[in-house]
């Protein structure tokens, strides 16, 4: 085992452990890889490198490097092409390292209020260490039997927020919520139209055309699935949001209707609790009414919002989330896990059987055993599935739900807090009341002529961005850019929102000073013509 | 920060490394629990852990438990419900972590022969820790900007062995093969019928069925596809194999054209670089040369075989892949990787923009710059996106290509050897000769009566898997049941072979002793009537 170094901190860490001479080497170069002894080795040492990068509390985002420049810093790091492994070289791994999070957003700083991850819970990222290690995919109980137990665990735990029948709904981990949703719009596909299975979308023409209702602010995903299971974007029924951004609940039903009249069969509508946008939450009580109405499976995408379920004080804004027919819930947003952990709900058991079919011996048993009961593979897409479940059960197992509704109530406040310090500024527009964690706003000062300068948001964020101090978002509201907070990070206070409004209000003039001078110039050499 | 325990050998660890008081409280528990100091000794103890369960070379394959006994011990060690944070209990960590370790099946032992997964390359363990905990998302390049970059060079490092313009392919990631296998079935069906994303499958009534042609070893995820995207299962047309169980070329054209006349229009044919059943590999040249003739979109399966491409003396097992249209890859199997970490190629890198369409303000941006160049986002199905290639390019970055290839080598001869060992025991019967490292055989013993036990070769799997010595898997070839060994493990050798065989003529002996025992029993009843 050879590792390599004498320089920086990382080789004083190399030396003072005494890792450069070791004269045990294993007899194969296979053998040296798979050393037990550099495993923990290496693992100290990069842990070390972790604690300091946790501790780093200085304010910034990102420092926005050109991906050609990058790409050439990252080939250096290589080693040479050869025909025999490499020995083992700690000081190139310490540089690869430090270019990796070097380049990251910086997501444990308070400078980074831009996007719907975290800096995760660091037990977390410990439980996926060891998930990496024991590589348990746990689609199958025989290859990951506590996984596997543990999903029903955490299933129950958070039924308590839901309140279903414990013996008749399930819970199924998946890979994101893009997935999550896909495999819920198969489940009500597949529920309302049984025959498209085997027979295919075409096995319904001459019929009827079946359509989805979405929400106008529903996530990409969405719209993507209806076009991936052979419905079809056109077959897609837009539900007008109110000026909250929620479904208008009064204008469901006659959209509906006029959809009908259009030929569509509309057999699954999906709201949001928490939507991308604005974070927005639907009225699932409303929605779930109309739905039973009219046949309809009821899904929300609570991808963001469904966490607020464990916070007692939260909870109201899932109001009627029981009456709905399926839900997913990424615990990599606002459970502050590492991507990803998604929860897939099914209020009825049974139609969580109904997303997929399959036959295959290799892995799925013709007679079902006590083992085999407790299997995922035939409700989730994934055949490998990571253990997701782990991350997230370990930390309600030695901490409890505090350390996730505790979080989640101050990131709550805090965005309340920016709500008001920005309703009191008067060169600022606020553009909604905060339901959850997310606020979007724009920096309108007195002497912006909006007509001439139609970028100027997206401008103010793409250099906020490059200056790497702050991280914010933008995104547009009724097409018009606007710019986005999304609090992640319990660091941060309201002195650091202070920070970033006079941080937008100093590139917003730089912007308008540039702009005026290149007018100025372009007029002053016109009249010199 | 508070570390309790002081009995077994994780306290004694605790003790050693003096956490057992630390008078530095944090003032906040949500502080406490993002504490880099306690993230780091945490660390340290579950690596011990770790390094302790990589050293141990027992031979050993699954501690099969039921799971409703799992369930209470696993209940047993969680906290209880509170109003607040509970306190870090070290302790209660080891124990969890101790059952995690326990209850999975033995990857690292020689004992483990049956499935697809390994154990890991542990560097790359300790990747997917700096990836829980740096969380860079990766499918834009603002959100990480090293794993995008990297994705570009190990696509050109991986494409030498392909052989494609180093312009015009694409490769991207993706969480797992049967993700990697529908998306390349949307693209498929996306470029032969662009009018179904937007209307619908039932857009194409009264002009055709699109139909999708599969080995009759396709795995079972790709029958999903075609039942997801709308197609239909009864739409899938069955390509018969030959005695390798490869699909059989001169049974191609008749086939497809069987299809036609029942009216078919077959847009994809979907071939194997090393099936799950026994890893057959495809003959590509001919498949190409036919879905060139009749325009078909080519696409390979190559979860498990691709992998060879590394290696010198294999690669020619994928002989004409630069035909193909697109194929998976998964580093997640022969490449020694946690799951998961997929990789999708196209030969024409437009077609990979054709699986998904989309539009969202918040991640795409309208005028496209050197930055968002690098994003996958439009490619791959994920919003957020673990950054699966890191794990895969440090590896390579670090040990060169030889840490896997030379592995590979390895086990793949080690089949080899099996084979001519099953060979010359008469009393087996080996189904196939090896292509990779996969191997399906039968335990035919002259006093067995196949047709009073026709679930033989199961219960002997199942109950070497209660034993916990050996893990095997079995399979179902033809319809008939079979054991079937997969060697992940380099440290497998001709002894633990002739342990199995030992282990599996022991158990098979026992099974048959029993029944005759019970018959004896139940005719000596009988006659005593």
């Amino acid at each position: 085992m050879q590792l390599r170094g004498d320089t920086d901190f990382w080789s004083t860490c190399i030396q003072e452990r005494g890792y450069t001479i070791n004269n045990d080497i294993p007899s194969s170069p296979q053998q040296d890889v798979f050393d037990p002894e550099l495993f923990r080795k290496t693992a100290e040492l990069v842990i070390g490198k972790l604690e300091k990068y946790l501790a780093d509390s200085s304010i910034r985002g990102l420092e926005l490097t050109n991906p050609y420049v990058l790409l050439e810093s990252a080939k250096d790091l290589m080693t040479e092409e050869q025909e025999s492994i490499a020995p083992f070289d700690a000081e190139r791994l310490g540089a690869i390292i430090d270019l990796y999070i070097k380049t990251g957003i910086q997501v444990y700083s308070p400078g980074y209020m831009g996007r719907q991850f975290s800096g995760v819970i660091p037990l977390a990222g410990i439980v996926d260490l060891i998930s990496s290690i024991v590589n348990q995919p746990s689609s199958f109980y025989e290859a990951g039997q506590l996984p596997n137990v543990v999903e029903r665990i955490m299933a129950d735990e958070l039924n308590k927020f839901i309140g279903w029948d414990p013996d008749n709904f399930a819970m199924v981990t998946t890979s994101g919520a893009t997935l999550g949703n896909l495999t819920a719009l198969l489940a009500a596909r597949n529920d309302k139209f049984p025959e498209i299975w085997s027979g295919g979308v075409s096995a319904l023409a001459g019929q009827c055309r079946p359509a989805i209702a979405l929400s106008e602010d529903a996530h990409y995903s969405l719209q993507r699935a209806v076009g991936i299971i052979g419905v079809g974007e056109n077959q897609i029924v837009r539900l007008p949001v109110n000026s909250q951004r929620q479904i208008c609940i009064e204008k469901v039903r006659p959209t509906l209707e006029a959809a009908e009249q259009r030929g569509l069969k509309v057999f699954c509508l999906v709201a949001s609790a928490g939507t991308t946008a604005v974070g927005a939450f639907d009225q699932l009580e409303e929605l779930a009414k109309i739905a039973k109405e009219k046949n309809i499976w009821l899904h929300v995408d609570g991808a963001h919002g469904a966490s607020l379920l464990v916070s007692d004080q939260l909870r109201h804004k899932l109001k009627g989330i029981e009456k709905v027919d399926s839900f997913v819930w990424d615990a990599h947003k606002m459970m502050f896990l590492p991507g990803v952990c998604t929860l897939l709900f099914y209020r009825n058991r049974e139609k969580s059987y109904g997303a997929f079919h399959q036959n295959a011996s290799y892995v799925f048993e013709k007679t079902p055993d006590i083992y085999t009961q407790f299997d995922s593979g035939e409700q989730n897409f994934e055949c490998t599935k990571r253990p997701l479940i782990m991350n997230l059960w370990v930390l309600w197992a030695i901490y409890g739900k505090a350390v996730f509704a505790d979080k989640i109530e101050y990131l709550c406040e805090l965005t309340k807090e920016a709500y008001q310090i920005l309703k009191g500024e008067p060169d600022f527009q606020v553009l909604h009341q905060p339901e959850v964690n997310i606020l979007c706003f724009r920096y309108l000062p007195s002497n912006l002529v909006e007509s001439e300068f139609p970028n100027f948001q997206v401008e103010i964020r793409n250099r906020i961005k490059e200056c790497g101090k702050f991280f914010i978002s933008k995104i547009d509201i009724n097409g018009i850019p606007s710019l986005r907070l999304v609090f992640m990070n319990h660091q941060i206070n309201s002195t650091h929102i202070g920070m970033l409004l006079s941080e937008i209000r100093k590139t917003g003039q730089e912007l308008i000073n540039q702009k005026q001078q290149k007018q100025t110039i372009s007029s002053e050499y016109k009249r010199s013509k």
